[in-house]
């Protein structure tokens, strides 16, 4: 009997009727596989937030808050008051925000949740250049490797990632774009909220970009999307994807613009997917592509459009529930009951 | 500014794009309005497990497990064994379970989590006779509306409701039935899991009942479709709705025969589903139909099945996350973050 089997004889042991715990149950047998055990757990469970700023951001054109924000929120998530403080603080789940490419200097804040790891002041308006060098991104990546190894080694076995960082719809929309082939309209969405006229603008803006750097052509080309279009975030969500896959970390991902980052390290390393739990399904429009190319059913679909990694939070406590009811729920013949159907 | 656009502009002050929190963010506004309050919060909350047998479950023809199995369960919630003892250790919650019509003398069980409120020894055979007398349903109408007010009384302000009883998605089906109109086939699932001709048995014998009880004719005779088709644990229920809503408690339903319960109680007061929150979306064919009577749109969506209040246990977290972003959020005036969208 192979570990999948195993896993299902040992769950269908449970004084429940087959199958009645739905998708609980089909975690347990992915987070087993990850763990090739038969016993899973989850251990020491975090929460990172990439922070980088797009030079993008700056020409007001495709967002409705100002680029400042993005700085504003890191303090924000420092000082605890941000939405993903909030539900990491009632799961218990660590949080530690990256500044991967603010647009400002935070060197001198010091908190035990914030890691210096700041490539660049923000990415490269990409009406205009590429926003990353290529030696940008793979900084980034190779960041993003080393965290995910790092909280490996911190006996961390499940990170949930996401992100903040003015104007990174954009490049979400970019990505998806690029990858899938769908039109730009298909693929952007309103972001922190811009209006109609704004949405329109935000569109017309992306298809230049699109034409620009010939995106098309890099729907296979990952490092060179990511250099194009890309955020230093996102790069290094990128790398943190392979590392979680690398260190057989279960790999929580946020939304819209932490799945765009998921579908260049699957170009990169296909098997990443399979470490890998879809936390919400956004209410960022492009998600419902992503999810599609991905084919991914994400666990929870509460319209939330936030970002900072809310989502993996509130998920991953689906995640513990699925490992509890395998690890602690009685048998049908330790609990001594008629377990049999009867004819 | 009447409660909720206070409720609302307390919300929009927080450091997130209007909106982004979906769903938790209804559920912040319903819970204020529930408390009457703009800081509303969730205190000892309990999940109540009513079992309770049923007449037609010794026959065999609507289930595959023996009619022995609610009181095995009812051992297993006391022992700490099933699903329910998991996700309530989990998130901390309150469970008791309410031995209503157990069809097995359990009075010398000692338990803090087992109350004795056993009405009779399961129900009649409605094949051939009403479930209950109108004095049976009265007193576990009584005894439910009791319970939530002793809850109520010991500061706890969110009741999850859930439920054990073989042969009770059959009670279900011929409630939502009766009170929609819709045929019974429609109505009727495989419960805790019967093959394709059981299925076929189950739904004949229930069109038998319905015509035999003649249920079109108590769509809105709530006493008496509860007597001719109900169970003393759904009765029971349906009385701790009512108890809730009387004591302006956060009700949480849980899957099929919970919301059986409250589709009863709002036949009896309109005013209830104010109070509740729907759990999940149960994979038992007719929850759908259940959910569409009601306008009522859950809040997981993760194909389970279970009962005993497992999909309420793992919705309270997200009831618990809705006020503490509510109560513990910075605002974008409190962070210092430019909140206004730029022009």
């Amino acid at each position: 009997m192979n570990l999948q089997e195993q896993l299902e004889q040992r769950i269908n042991s449970k004084t429940k009727p087959l199958g009645a715990l739905g998708k609980l149950e089909s975690l347990a047998i992915q987070i087993g596989l990850i763990q090739q055990s038969t016993t899973p757990f989850i251990s020491n469970p975090h929460i990172l937030v990439f922070a980088g700023d797009h030079g993008i951001a700056a020409t007001g054109l495709v967002n409705p808050y100002p680029q400042a924000v993005t700085a504003q929120m890191v303090m924000n998530f420092v000082q605890g008051g941000a939405a993903i403080n909030v539900f990491t603080r009632q799961h218990g789940l660590a949080l530690k925000v990256i500044d991967a490419g603010v647009n400002a200097d935070l060197s001198t804040v010091r908190h035990p949740a914030l890691l210096h790891h700041k490539i660049a002041y923000g990415t490269a308006n990409y009406l205009e250049a590429p926003a990353m060098s290529g030696q940008q991104v793979q900084e980034a990546l190779q960041k993003g490797k080393d965290l995910a190894t790092q909280l490996a080694a911190g006996n961390c076995n499940c990170m949930g990632i996401g992100e903040m960082g003015i104007g990174n719809t954009s490049s979400a929309a970019l990505i998806l774009s690029a990858i899938t082939g769908k039109p730009i309209q298909d693929c952007t969405g309103r972001g922190t909220g811009v209006n109609d006229a704004q949405l329109a603008q935000k569109i017309e803006t992306l298809r230049k970009v699109h034409e620009h750097h010939q995106l098309a052509a890099l729907a296979d080309k990952p490092l060179e999307l990511l250099a194009a279009v890309g955020g230093l975030e996102i790069a290094m969500m990128t790398g943190a994807c392979l590392g979680a896959a690398a260190n057989r970390m279960i790999l929580v991902i946020d939304g819209f613009i932490a799945t765009a980052a998921l579908m260049i390290a699957k170009l990169m390393n296909p098997d990443v997917q399979q470490f890998c739990v879809f936390a919400h399904h956004s209410g960022e429009q492009g998600h419902t592509q992503m999810l599609t190319w991905l084919k991914a059913s994400p666990l929870l679909q509460l319209d939330m459009r936030l970002g900072e990694g809310t989502g993996a939070a509130l998920a991953i406590p689906l995640l513990q529930s699925a490992v509890a009811f395998l690890e602690e729920m009685a048998s049908f013949e330790s609990a001594g009951i008629s377990g049999k159907p009867v004819d």
